[in-house]
């Protein structure tokens, strides 16, 4: 299996006078591009008012970027409804969780529960569809769902959604109740209807209403893209995709993952570091040119892995739909990246298996929101810093051999209704599901591992030799299955398997695993200025469970009591591990798994594709790692040619 | 005086299969209970429609508890109004200071200016007492009164009953305001009806306004109680108590006090430690497995004064009717108790006068919002940690000496309606009422000192040797005359007498006692990292008053002013001290009153009762003193058996 | 040019009774002062229900303030509409940016676009100024536009007024949609009716439209004092005033000052050290008795060039108009002054070219707000300490030389709508537009410079030796011109010139300085805590930008990139110069343009007025400075008697 690569770019013609459209077109070729993604914010120019319909511009767009030799991915424009939308719906709106409409002048302004907007959706869709179904060479659906805390809504539209949810859910109040355990404050319902949203209670609401809710607004987002799918499906033979975010746990991506061919992201890498990870303030200094180094290979990884959700037999295929050129706009401090990041970047994503690397955006605009957001070209179309690394790529993705994709022999297993469970009953400040799991994907990172992601209904895990489990609040009865059958390594915990469907806590109490005889008789939550010694390396922080059982004892705390717990293949996690505890636990379960683990300086990671390895040198200053001394941005492509 | 004492425990026969009832009263009474108190969250399953009662399985859980040996607290449910109340009353829910309804889903979630829901409490409480008053042991009305912040409401209800509190209070919009001096920015009122609450103003309300709604606030929490109490014993004879929280001071339970036999407290040692407190991080870590050393204490002093308001000749009767018996589920971090600590908590509140301890909850609740709340069973029935600390208790008790009471040597004054002006008027940030009192009694307790805490209508001193009234922003006319009667050593201020009943500042100016020539010529606010050095021990910090006048001067800061100054047994402090100037003052006050104190350790405190020592160890290690190392949450008995 | 100068006080007579109004004004003028503010919040107490007005005792207290020989000032009562007001203008609130409405129960409580108060606010004034204007000797209109964050509302009245400014700004929805880039997000409008305020969007809204919204709010403003001003010159020619506050800046006061006589404002160091600046926490320490030893001299200076925007040739005329005479009940923390500093203020006014400083306030209410807002009297009219530091400043009047003024060697440029475009869009947190200016003032200050600010219109700069322009988003074409033909140095930049007027990008890209060729080719923000260090002293610091052209690089940093670039007398700064950095270009410039600095210590400021320099010690302790040793608050005036 190996990979052809290619670049894009995202263009918006309708911001730049057709004049020039030929001549971007021809320099995008020049530049060595493949694909050109448009469309996706256009909805006021290709529809000024309802009904009345302006393609042609769009088409001659399509027709300019194809002379030039591009290929065309088009957006939905439903990211951006037109201020005449609200007008025929009003109501409309996305509601905050303080009970605020939001309202028109950004984008996102919807609710995903508005059937007369998703309706609007749809129809303009299969307009498009029907247009361009047969010229374009690829599908967006709307844009960054989620982007802007936009899924979860509180308006009439969901609560209606909701309680008709919960209906065909659970049939009758009085399964409701029970499911929910409504007894324990009075809180029972006679009907659906006196179900309201969970927000604005006096303290917190019923943690099983919170997280039903949570999968209600997951569901309404898989519909709303489902209806997309199909609409252009019924025109369009090309394959489909949406551009997902960083960090958004808010729906699940493994179900629209098996909606479309590709899954994308948008990979902003110096943003993320000052806005989405609690690293402290010297780590994000130390990284603010360069990004964190793991956050964007999890993201690769993880949406490898939706992609792999759809159903053909073909190697997964995902993109780096947008990719950071230079300084963005929307992050708390934007920096500029150090020179040589942006190429770091792009073969990063091609290391994990990208097929095709995407920049945002072709030209930086001198309006709107996104001013100080760069292109590849300045706003004066001079090439910016990130067009010549671009370039570099592209001359260097002509010679370069093609990239082997394989299995690897680690998976770690990753859940969206965990985070929502964690979310709604995190026990302690600081307690967050991504968080904890991306510290063990780090960890093993650190390691010089390369790690598959599996979604939570993983079936097989055929060929994988050590498997991790952490913080899957229920586990599926596949999985069950393939954990008591596999020959793998399997670290799980903590807090695996620790809540029924509903939120419950489960009897016989967690994690009640096959031939493990380990019981979580208690949970605490700790401060994070007081972890907790082990009797080895390292600490247990924040989360904390005290376990009791027969099996052996593999790691105890500076009391002696256990931490770790063993049976066969199956080691039980009952804690939070700070780095160095999680260093331990890694190297022994890849000594028991026979999976070589590397010393890696700190700023270096690698990621073994197929017979090739790649190093990446993700620090400020020059690393010398394995004899080879790697420039700061370095980038070493180890293995056959 | 002596006092018998018994345990206890919180039980929801409703969240139980009826077949598991015998045994959970077979085993509460093996472990030594003797009080169960049932009922308080069970409205919707006692009357799950308007008026569809259905009490029957009620009465079958008190006789099943009876049969065991056991005594019954009844609750009545008027704190979890079951959903189809809010059909009947969809305005009774309380509304938060940003004009948000805070809706139903779980708890609290009414409003006490709320006439119709207010009915339907009585007539649920009348319902109840009339089945089961001849039947229970004991009473609770509602739950917890101003938990989760709900004792200040700007709804509508409140509107209209804020305007009737104030036209009854003033007769006339004139005297109004007069009373508000409301020409100081043209907001005078021509009606009583133009009064809106004190909240969303463009800059600070009138001080006046706000404490006047506080006031009429804490009437209506003392408004809705009375209702219930009346309710009741129309019924019953059975003593009446309600469960009060830690540090609450939206209400003044002194009011309350003096409507019911009992008072009863929450005592969450460590939630508290995290929730409620303005201690350094450092202390936080340091007793996060014990709790703040003094916060309990504090409590039972305080809610014993609050017993000791119901007119009867007996010894004041309170129970700590909720202990923390393992972690809980609200704070911030939620860690175990260190090992001995339920147990230390328990001896600790029968050390102060407790009559009951009862430990919240019997079993862990699988479900609802609390299931990482312990009870003394894990949810699958096996005892947790805080079972067998219970039990110890209960054998110790079976062969301990009663426990005396005696009048304490020193006396402090708190008073609720200070809280409030303080709140109102902080002057500076910091600046609270609760934190100053607290800080003085640590003080106090630090030295060895048991202390008798009284309301600020107190009319006699009699028995005290020294007497502290700090911060009581208005003195009322009892206390004034009995501190100008009494003999004691009293140490007054800062900020005492400060202001009229209005708010206003007085002329003459403060504090303007009797016999004592001292004026606060000024008042100022300090950062604060800019504490003010004595000249001799410790600093003056967050506020200072400039001092002048006759009386002698004690002590002046470094630059030579006038920080304390006396007049025979009269004391005024013109400042908040640091605990080195506090110690200070509290030493030289003893010393003057003949009051021992002791060099305790810092994690030592003791409490005397009658002739009996206690010594407790809130430390996480070994402490020796007076020649006898405790172990970590060691208690010690010293004096006769 | 030289000065007469005259203190004042802010007196309220109807907070106390009549019968001490002439006592009060003998006092006032044994005491030396010459002027006394009155009547600007006692609307309620003029005209108690509309239409019945009592203006007897006005007219009574002017008179009795008149007999004692001392000048009024005379208020409109607009800040403080009565509550019937409300009755009959229910919609007349503000409303915050969360869509709250500002209630009623302080002050401030009106949008600036309601029509209907609007013309309340002129009836009041027209009967004010019909009644006194023969009679008073100077005006105010309204009392600290701005204060409480009162200058943008969200209301209905501010929607439409919003439409019908943008509808005669724009003429056409294309126009509009275009100057704001609106195809950006597909947020173009069909008709201004669409158009909503720019809050409670989904995610940012368009910076154009943002900042077109902050120019109507100002503007808004500007009609609103103009109404006022057109109602008192119709029966007056007393000078009309405003008192500014310090810090505000969401409306133009330059406009404000073309309209008035007389720029005051209301200066409060020790206040506004708490709450208004960025310094950190040991700065605020150092000088909290003090108050920043340039915040003052600062807003002294900005508004005497905002006086000076007055059309006459008279000197400009401004005034203190409320002077913190002790401590003040408003920031978080409410110190005393240390003794002396009063008197420094003072004096520190009159060397910026002060007309009268007027001390707040004659007595300290005892009721009210702000009853711990000291006075000149406490409220038992005992003489405050501030009382006599005023008394000796009067004294010292007596006998002082007149202050000369002279125009400063160095000007400051100075423009709003700079500080609403870097509000609208920062780019990094702390980017901000007023603490940028101020820190460069600061930077002159320390190194001794006296400094006029100007306006961002102004079209000559005759007699300046260094002008610094920095931070002017868009250039005005009259300071362009002046720009271009000044002898003097320029130091111009960061982020000058930076914008078109509707807040794009232009091209070519910034700056666009004839003569001076320079780019700026991107544009980063920096963490605080990765300062950019220079290749000599100091460092660039949060916003930074890469620069290219022909121009001689004067300044790189270490990686030897260039930083500030000249032509000529124009020299371009590519970033925000921490103090190191802007000491050396200060430093250099000076040196070019043959301006003397001086080495002050970091507490002493100095200030030249005409041939008479002033020195102040604005720190705790004494200070020697060029032989002298100043104690702490010590003033020394320098050169000719």
């Amino acid at each position: 299996m190996s990979l052809k690569r290619t670049l894009g770019t995202c263009y918006y013609p309708e911001h730049w006078p057709e004049e020039i459209w030929a001549e971007d077109a021809a320099r995008m070729a020049d530049l060595g591009l493949t694909w050109v993604r448009i469309g996706e914010f256009a909805w006021s120019r290709l529809e000024p008012a309802h009904g009345d319909l302006r393609l042609d511009w769009l088409e001659r767009a399509i027709d300019t970027l194809h002379r030039a030799g591009l290929k065309v991915v088009l957006g939905t424009p439903t990211a951006t409804p037109p201020r005449w939308m609200l007008d025929r719906h009003p109501d409309m709106l996305a509601v905050d969780a303080d009970g605020r409409p939001r309202g028109f002048g950004s984008r996102r302004h919807y609710c995903f529960s508005h059937d007369g907007y998703r309706a609007e959706a749809l129809r303009i869709t299969a307009i498009l569809a029907k247009r361009f179904g047969p010229k374009v060479e690829a599908w967006q659906t709307d844009n960054e769902y989620g982007c802007h805390d936009t899924i979860l809504s509180y308006s009439d539209a969901a609560r209606h959604a909701f309680r008709d949810w919960l209906a065909q859910k659970y049939q009758s109040p009085e399964a409701l109740n029970r499911a929910w355990g409504n007894v324990f404050w009075s809180m029972d319902y006679d009907s659906f209807d006196q179900i309201d949203l969970p927000n604005l209670t006096v303290t917190e609401p019923n943690p099983a209403h919170t997280l039903d809710f949570r999968r209600f607004s997951s569901d309404q987002v898989a519909r709303f893209n489902a209806g997309q799918v199909a609409a252009i499906r019924a025109h369009s033979t090309a394959p489909i995709s949406h551009n997902y975010m960083g960090r958004i746990v808010e729906f699940d991506h493994f179900t629209l993952g098996r909606q479309m061919e590709i899954a994308t992201w948008d990979s902003y890498p110096l943003g993320f570091l000052e806005d989405r990870l609690e690293e402290p303030p010297e780590v994000k200094r130390h990284y603010a040119r360069q990004g964190d180094p793991d956050f964007q290979a999890f993201h690769h990884d993880l949406y490898r892995a939706v992609a792999a959700q759809f159903p053909s037999g073909d190697l997964p295929r995902w993109w780096v739909m947008e990719q950071q050129p230079g300084p963005v706009n929307w992050a708390p401090h934007n920096p500029a990246p150090a020179p040589g990041m942006v190429r770091l970047w792009t073969w990063e994503a091609f290391a994990h298996g990208a097929e095709c690397v995407s920049y945002f955006r072709w030209r930086q605009a001198p309006f709107g929101q996104e001013q100080y957001h760069a292109g590849l070209l300045r706003p004066d179309s001079v090439p910016a810093p990130g067009y010549h690394e671009a370039a570099e790529v592209a001359r260097e993705l002509a010679t370069a051999p093609m990239v082997e994709m394989a299995q690897a022999p680690v998976a770690l297993v990753f859940d969206y209704a965990s985070a929502w469970a964690w979310a709604v009953q995190p026990q302690g400040q600081g307690c967050d599901y991504f968080r904890l799991v991306f510290e063990i994907y780090r960890g093993l990172r650190k390691l010089g591992l390369s790690i598959d992601i599996l979604p939570p209904d993983t079936a097989r895990l055929n060929g994988y030799r050590l498997v991790l489990v952490p913080a899957v609040v229920t586990l599926s009865e596949p999985l069950k299955r393939a954990l008591a059958m596999t020959g793998a390594q399997v670290l799980i915990g903590p807090r695996s398997n620790a809540k029924t469907a509903a939120l419950s806590i489960p009897l016989p109490l967690p994690p009640a695993l096959p031939g493990l005889d380990v019981t979580v008789s208690r949970v605490e939550t700790l401060r994070p200025d007081m972890p907790l010694p082990m009797a080895g390396a390292g600490h247990v922080t924040l989360w904390r469970e005290e376990l009791e059982g027969g099996a052996e004892v593999l790691d105890r705390d500076a009391d002696g009591r256990p931490v770790t717990m063993r049976a066969g293949n199956l080691t039980y996690l009952g804690g939070w591990p700070d780095p160095a505890f999680l260093r331990h636990l890694v190297i022994r379960a890849c000594d028991a798994a026979g999976v070589a683990t590397l010393d890696l300086p700190p700023d270096i990671r690698v990621r073994q594709a197929g017979k090739t390895r790649f190093v990446f040198n993700h620090g400020p200053g020059p690393v010398t790692f394995d004899g080879v001394t790697l420039p700061p941005a370095g980038v070493l492509r180890q293995g056959p040619a």
